[in-house]
């Protein structure tokens, strides 16, 4: 009984996703759809992101959160534009919400937009809001298997960031078997080694963000 | 439309738990359901637990997963029982899963039952599996903002175990600030901060489980 309802909802999501991207690809917006589980360093990477690229792009920010606004307060820090949901005990982010938030913003304006989502590893993967990619985040002191525990995500994901890569020294944490199990789900897996903490690696991040969004303008 | 059903789902599943309650009562077994983020350690914490009171009790566990039977395996090491439960995409494990699981052990002899929630601080929170307290773990790694963020299990829980202290010298984590907030949310929150690496802080978490185990028996 519980199966067809989810069925349900994930169509509804679906019907709207694709009136997201039809709104997106208007724009020539580049969309980015960011899952990890809580902690893994979503908001701290948007930080840096936007205020290095902050003079490349205009970019804006929709905050998924089940309570607080504390991260669209560190994203609008930076100058971008941010809209906080509160999804009031809900464990994800849908098309729905997103088409909302859009209304925040003039969408003339942007480049990118970020869609950070509720942390969870599981639930935010199977719906889809509109973005041209998922971009999966694990922080080095979650352990290398998660990949292997909860693959969905890193089968639909084009991005895999391997956050606090500074910790190495201090965790049982090794990127090759990460890298692997991902790798094996999914082959096409873009990896990205990088610390928010230190800023090591962030440029290759940049230079993808920079190379997707030539392939949207085209 | 969607809230009736998640109630009745609800429903059902309270009822299921209310029957495991009584299990678990005429047999006098302390039930102690751990819900975290993916990463923050339960396992680990239930390796050294299993380890170092196996002389004492007589330790079972339930261990939730979406894929994989790694965790079972690490627990099945000590000499515990483990039983893995594959939700197969689900984002928490319900009171009927517990209910199956419990078919594989003799209830007799079991003095504590562990069920090592799916990694997420969100959706397990409502689902009773008829346990006598939940254990709400956070790694240092995480950001002291959590318990802010995701209320509910700190609401909830009984204890919050701040696990990886050992790499507090190198994240940006104020124990007193995750505490504060917590406490915030629910005052009788028990804390105890350890670090399953290093293996400092564990025996005021062995005492308590003596403690509640006591108080089961009186």
């Amino acid at each position: 009984m519980e199966i067809p309802v989810v069925r349900n909802v994930l169509e509804a999501n679906d019907r709207i996703a694709l009136n997201l991207k039809e709104t997106f690809a208007k724009h020539n917006i580049l969309v980015l759809n960011l899952i990890s589980s809580p902690g893994s360093g979503k908001t701290s990477l948007l930080e840096k992101t936007l205020r290095d690229l902050k003079n490349e792009f205009c970019m804006a920010v929709i905050e998924g959160d089940l309570q607080t606004d504390n991260d669209a307060r560190r994203v609008a820090a930076t100058g971008a534009q941010a809209v906080q949901i509160n999804t009031d005990g809900g464990c994800h982010l849908d098309a729905n919400m997103v088409q909302k938030a859009l209304k925040s913003f003039n969408l003339e304006e942007i480049d990118i937009l970020f869609v950070e989502n509720v942390g969870n590893l599981v639930c935010p993967v199977e719906f889809d809001c509109g973005e041209d990619a998922k971009i999966a985040l694990l922080s080095a002191a979650e352990g290398d298997d998660k990949p292997e525990k909860y693959p969905r995500l890193f089968q639909l994901a084009q991005v895999m960031i391997v956050n606090k890569i500074d910790l190495l020294d201090y965790v049982d944490f090794s990127v090759e078997n990460a890298k692997k199990h991902a790798k094996a789900l999914n082959n096409d897996l873009q990896v990205f080694e990088l610390s928010c903490r230190t800023e090591a690696g962030l440029e290759p991040w940049y230079a993808w963000l920079r190379s997707e969004l030539g392939k949207k303008r085209v």
